[in-house]
């Protein structure tokens, strides 16, 4: 405890560790920079697998010998959305600012939850840059969360409190009657934990059918609000879709808000694909958006900051504020020093203690500027239609959906396939992906559209080039044989 | 979109980048190595403070300028807990191995929702290590989180789920009736926000009296489960708290443990502060959260990671997942390729979209060994016992609680201050903490103790030296006389 030990955890030899640092850097920008030349994913050896099983070490091995274990056993078997063919899910490829912005965030290490000092300042721009992006209401309250999954219920949390009142937070739901959310077939599997999460229950996610472009039926969404309402249970809020998990479909927004202002339903749009096509040449697609009530944005996606990072935005501040602020003694605000600050971002949602992710959002918005995130979506969205123009010219290939933002659905269907049944064609597509992933080539990843198993393809990565769509392309043919003939072959 | 052209939103020139990738690791590793040279924390000046309110960028300014701006507006500017002296709150400081593999997470960005890839293995590791470290099953359930708020949300979650039963989460609460979950009047605020959220209001949060120490009395919580359950409400649970966050104050776990098995409540542990007091010469005081059905804890707190991670664990691994799990078709589990893999994370808790939050704690722990972090409590103990008995020998320095884990709770007091009534000593040091975090000296914030408001130094920091203590005391004497002036001046 004497002045002269080494600091509990920091280095006793800075020099080495600063030589270490570096080096990490240099294996991350070479691996960066030649990512494409690698396969996107491969599958562990299973002594490698087998290396996660040991006990908690009680001695340290130094920060060196920590980082070769990162280096042997982590670094090449990593998830691989880094890599250029990386299409599986919906995720971004993150971005070296972006990754640099995380090394900053990470050293300064801010607490979030509020007070008076200047990472609190650049997220309260971030919402504010964001909400500017999307065309919704520069002056809405909002909050970076962990992806559209808390975005998304932290909106669906507001809603609840501003149309039953506060009583929900002081007394439960316990006395109140039956609610319903709307929201298409299609809507991401979230908003179900949400509904469950709140204790609205799973039976209040009111699902509604989707047209043939997979977009919600506001028809048949009115004829439920109405039948619902006649059963007596009270509709609180509508979920519209802006760029839809299986095929990137954007509900109608505006004819949604139409109804959503009718019936005086909270609206609330999921945007977490396609929130920020705002900035794009789609901008016309997501115009209603500024009519929602709530908006969860995911910045991790398209916008391709490295994950952890979603925003939700609300219209009302002081709804927002009421559904989640709690300040105790400790957390009193003052009027000068460190707990100051107008915005303490605890009282609007879930965390007290909040990491710095605004940073890299920033960082990577003044460095690249929005316009070069919007021709990302062009340039991934052009890159979508290609692969659908080449799937539809191919004959053993056949389109399942429109594309929807930069989302492909598609199948291998040989042209001799006669004697292949949907069962058979399903099973498959499902071998087909596994071949495509285990191949290195690409990750892809299945889903089920109106009963058929299909290939999906989504983008949403800034590294993807037109020659890598030709790749994906030959690779199908080149595995879709084989794909055939292991289904075939096990039917036997 | 052809080949040559500069990928999206990658450096256009890689050697230059690398340049700058290389000069951000120096200005950081300068700042850690001379960190406490610097003040904690400063205010804003005003052209700074302004210098937040432009409008979204358009076109970018490239990453060398962006990290301009980061240096001269963001980094001098931060809340200052990576400082040796910074114990406001509750925050551990960071460490240079939980920097580093943060920017290694950052740039292989996998998304830890689930899948089959080393760096789900890591989580599962870190869990597993975690659980030992603190003396609980190693086959227990558990998931990084953002830190305790969410750990012991989902706690809740899963306690609200297993003793009311599946009907919870498909019907919701509506038809339920009243419960009520038990804490100590000491209990964290995100306790209360837990129930709100979760639709039982904050009326079914009952709050438990304290003993003089600040425990929980448990003899109290037997009393009030009898008097709820004659007045026909269910008691669903109790929260014990190993570390409160106002004293550090451990709940006399074993006793809990006893009528939580008596009663049958789900029993849950919220040791942010003091969970992981088993691997520190304190493991006694933890002895009975082994015993916990749901444990929430913090490594971005004692562990001294960087923000944000926390950790929740669940000793009944199928309770756990039946609260959270759905599987839709596009996240179907394969038996081979990326979507293989035993454990999907994303059935545990909220987000799909996960960081890779697991790496920075698998990389501490291998590079210092969890006995070094036990040995940094031992030592922030001691400084904060040496902080009590300084305390305890001035004539103008008073103690206003126990010292819990390494949380000391003191005002000013001068000896001649007969005239001071106790609003006045409020307002004293009220201001006191004022002005010492206007000194940059240290960062330490207020609570209030029965009436009566404490400045609450929670050490936590693993960069803390006995000097700091020593300076912090001499600090108080030099500025408690200019607080009392203040004080006494507005009051003329």
């Amino acid at each position: 405890m004497d002045a002269a030990a080494p600091e509990g955890l920091d280095p006793a030899d800075w020099d080495g560790f600063r030589t270490l640092a570096h080096r990490v850097v240099d294996d991350l920008l070479d691996r960066l920079e030649h990512r494409r030349d690698e396969p996107v994913w491969q599958v562990l050896p299973d002594d490698v697998r087998g290396s996660f099983d040991g006990p908690l070490p009680r001695e340290g091995i130094g920060a060196e010998a920590a980082y070769a274990e990162v280096l042997a056993r982590v670094v090449p078997y990593s998830m691989g959305n880094d890599h250029a063919r990386f299409w599986g899910w919906y995720m971004g490829a993150g971005t070296p600012v972006g990754n640099l912005a995380d090394l900053v965030a990470s050293v300064l290490n801010p607490n979030m939850g509020g007070g008076d000092h200047a990472p609190v300042l650049v997220e309260q721009q971030v919402v504010r840059w964001c909400a500017e992006a999307v065309g919704y209401p520069t002056d809405a309250s909002g909050l970076l969360v962990s992806g559209a999954s808390e975005a998304n219920l932290i909106g669906l949390a507001v809603a609840r409190s501003a149309v039953l009142g506060p009583t929900v937070r002081s007394d439960g739901l316990a006395g109140t009657g039956r609610v319903a959310v709307y929201a298409s077939t299609e809507v991401h599997s979230c908003h179900r934990k949400s509904c469950e999460l709140l204790g609205l229950g799973e039976a209040a996610l009111r699902l509604v059918p989707v047209r043939d472009d997979y977009t919600l039926d506001v028809e048949a969404l009115a004829a439920m609000v109405a039948a619902d309402r006649a059963a007596g249970i009270r509709p609180l809020a509508v979920v519209a879709t802006a760029g839809t998990i299986n095929t990137g479909a954007v509900d109608d927004l505006d004819a949604v808000a139409d109804l959503a202002e009718r019936e005086g339903l909270w609206l609330h749009v999921d945007g977490a694909i396609g929130g920020f096509l705002g900035l794009s040449g789609r901008a016309d697609l997501v115009r209603g958006m500024a009519r929602a009530d709530s908006l969860a944005l995911d910045l991790h996606k398209w916008m391709q900051a490295p994950i952890d990072v979603g925003l939700v935005l609300v219209r009302d501040e002081a709804a927002h504020r009421a559904t989640f602020s709690v300040v105790p003694a400790y957390l009193r605000h003052a009027t000068r020093g460190l707990a100051a600050g107008d915005v303490w971002f605890n009282e609007y949602g879930i965390d007290l203690t909040r990491g710095f992710r605004a940073l890299k959002v920033w960082m990577a918005l003044l460095a690249h500027g929005a316009d070069a995130h919007g021709a990302v979506m062009d340039r991934t969205t052009a890159l979508a239609h290609r692969l659908a123009a080449l799937v539809d010219a191919h004959p053993d290939l056949e389109r399942l959906a429109p594309v929807g933002c930069d989302v492909v659905c598609l199948r291998y269907h040989p042209r001799d396939a006669d004697s292949l049944d949907e069962q058979q064609l399903d099973a498959v597509n499902r071998e087909l992906v596994l071949l495509v992933q285990e191949s290195g080539v690409a990750i892809v990843t299945e889903t089920a559209l109106r009963g058929r198993l299909a290939v999906r393809v989504a983008i949403g990565n800034h590294r993807t080039r037109s020659e890598d769509i030709d790749l994906f392309v030959d690779t199908l043919e080149r595995l879709g044989p084989r794909a055939v003939a292991a289904v075939t072959t096990d039917g036997d």
